[in-house]
């Protein structure tokens, strides 16, 4: 037996021995661990300070540093996202339905953890807090697989996070840390079906397709966002310049922020420089088709690969339509069914942008930015779907749920 | 471009056009679909013959020719399961959740078709008319790949059901089904990201593991079922014989049929003789531990690997036990997540096994074969999932859809 074979072997240990514990206990435990991660915070800070100093000296890009970096205040940001997900009200063990059949056979579909939950991730190492927090405060096990240059600042957590899960007498093995920089044991941990239920990959979109072309493990695919706003004919124009410039400028390097804008060929004229004008501050570079740059001469042109790019920069491309037909058909071309908006006062043309693009959140004038778990109320948040099964969109705490069916009877035999 | 690809391509148009296509349209195609089914029947049998001769020729065994097979009974039975699925209630286009956020953001859960199905699938034919109408109802485009056994039968059928799409206006490449028998072909359906949203396969535990292990598309994995049943010391023997051989012999070839016995130590003196009289009439081979054939002499010794194996045959794998507890761990360790059942008078007990077995469906005191789309009600199956994202278990037809997020704002953005 390999040694991931022995931890997904604990995993599942982990995960029937959660089944006896009660939502009350689990949220004791996250309460507890937030208690530790502030009170050992220099013990993390240390192995922190060893992560970056091989980062710098490997010549590592100074904003990756900082997003490498931990600090007593992103501790204590840390701390306070367990109490803050402790306080969340729990779904595990809810009814969602209940019929009884014809026979007498009573049927109740239960919610229950989706079991053991691998995370694959890359450098930000309070991801490791929250993503036990989520997964715990629903009854699951998890294994995670951070980035090798946030390993020293990973193990320091999951230290401390696993001696809070003894310290409260629940299963250290509730949480398990892959520690091998190797490749390969990612490799492996997709592969893990039998001790896997789902793998769920957060990073860039390299490591996402990655996760999406070898694991076997259930997936779900995270993140890639090439966000449109279209700009409608019928648009309010002062509002459309302010939810662009919030799509596209508020925070760049995120999955819901605008990349790409299409506009109503009627209203190009008047649009595009007002927008240029509000966009220049942030100094975006504009990438456009003929008939935005003979508007906006300084525009760079567009390639087609313009459009099917997800910058996290400060970069937009922009499209001309000639109707809301052509603008929806261009959005399914080219998004990665995130999140797109349409701006427009005309109550029709809404409706059909919101029917007919493939999205997971589609928008009538509102800024992309709120695909977000917590801006849709949902308390938290374990990443942003882009997928079909199971779960679309942002993914809170019911997503990492399953259910079962619980069937009472009295001797029903099937005839 | 590939053939395939081009076929992608058209499934992605036809579902982007079906968008616009009403519940009601789509019940009017499902009764023309039937229709022609039946007037041109002896199309399909003509095609069948076909298949049917190949088969005997190439040596296949009769069973499997038996499934092969069509009649005007089959046919007519085909048409009439589209006309049901036509009279089903519509689940796509429903607000599964609504709500408003204090910013003023009314955000809608609403639910979509998948998009494009893949189903990959063996010798049945009447599986092609099934798996489309089920598929159509729900607003999704499908993509068929079945057995090369099946082809002509399943061209003619498709050549058909195609026919009926076009003359109610509908696309016809909403149905779409691969000719190739090359293996290369199911093997390039399963990297169609992209292109196909969800792959199920139908069939048997080579072809499903086959897709599990190959695609990147994401799968609902279906079918294998090593079902359980436990005789608890507090069950009442009667029902327990009743119930084990309905789970084991009603129907002998299907995932939820009752591969493996497990049985309390304190009843099992008592029980054991009366369970193998009720099934020797079928013939039943059982193989069991040390302590059962202490008890019935002519069982066969179980092996490990009994207890891990669905036999789809008549033959029962028995394991003794000294506690529900025993029983839990020994089924959690063998079994396929599909459906397990206590039979036991104590609700303590009983309820102690709903919680702790990990399964899709987990009885008390009724058969596993229960464990079924029309038996649960849904009115329709497109085959039981044993995996836990998604869909668990029975799968209807709103196990075909997923959802989006549709937010109305008024200019809203993010702070």
């Amino acid at each position: 037996m390999t040694d991931l074979q022995a931890m997904g072997e604990r995993a599942v240990s982990a995960k029937y021995a959660l089944q006896k514990v009660s939502a009350q206990e689990r949220d004791t435990t996250l309460r507890e661990a937030a208690k530790l991660l502030s009170s050992q915070a220099p013990k993390i800070l240390d192995a922190n300070e060893e992560d970056i100093r091989a980062a710098q000296e490997s010549g590592m890009h100074p904003g990756m540093i900082d997003r490498l970096r931990l600090t007593k205040e992103r501790i204590e940001a840390m701390a306070e996202g367990l109490c803050q997900i402790a306080e969340l009200p729990h779904c595990v063990g809810e009814i969602m339905e209940r019929f009884e059949r014809p026979n007498g056979l009573v049927i109740e579909k239960k919610r229950v953890p989706l079991g053991v939950i691998g995370i694959i991730y890359e450098s930000r190492p309070n991801v490791t807090a929250d993503a036990f927090g989520l997964c715990f405060k629903t009854g699951n096990a998890v294994i995670l697989k951070g980035g090798s240059d946030a390993l020293r600042s990973n193990i320091a957590i999951v230290e401390i996070l696993r001696s809070a899960l003894e310290q409260t007498g629940m299963p250290a093995d509730a949480l398990q840390l892959i520690e091998s920089t190797d490749r390969a044991a990612a490799a492996a941990l997709m592969k893990m079906n039998g001790y896997v239920d789902v793998l769920i990959p957060r990073g860039g979109a390299g490591l996402i397709r990655s996760v999406v072309e070898n694991s076997t493990v259930p997936v779900i695919e995270t993140g890639t966002g090439n966000c449109h706003v279209y700009v409608d004919k019928d648009a309010d124009l002062d509002m459309a310049v302010r939810i662009v410039v919030n799509a596209k400028t508020q925070r760049i390097g995120v999955c819901n922020a605008c990349e790409s804008l299409v506009i109503h060929r009627d209203i190009e004229a008047a649009f595009l420089p007002r927008l240029a004008e509000a966009l220049s501050p942030s100094r975006v570079e504009l990438r456009g088709d003929q008939a935005v740059r003979e508007i906006l001469p300084d525009c760079t042109p567009a390639s087609e690969e313009d459009y099917g790019t997800e910058y996290l920069d400060y970069i937009l491309s922009l499209k001309t339509v000639d109707s809301v037909e052509e603008a929806i058909a261009h959005i399914n071309k080219y998004n990665t069914k995130h999140s797109d908006c349409i701006v427009t006062q005309n109550k029709e043309t809404g409706e059909k942008f919101l029917g007919e693009v493939d999205a997971a959140c589609v928008y009538v004038n509102a800024s992309t930015r709120f695909t977000d778990g917590f801006e849709f109320g949902f308390g938290a948040e374990i990443g942003i779907s882009t997928q079909k099964l199971h779960a679309r969109g942002p993914m809170g705490l019911r997503e990492l749920t399953s259910y079962k069916y619980v069937i009472h009877g009295n001797g029903q035999i099937r005839g």
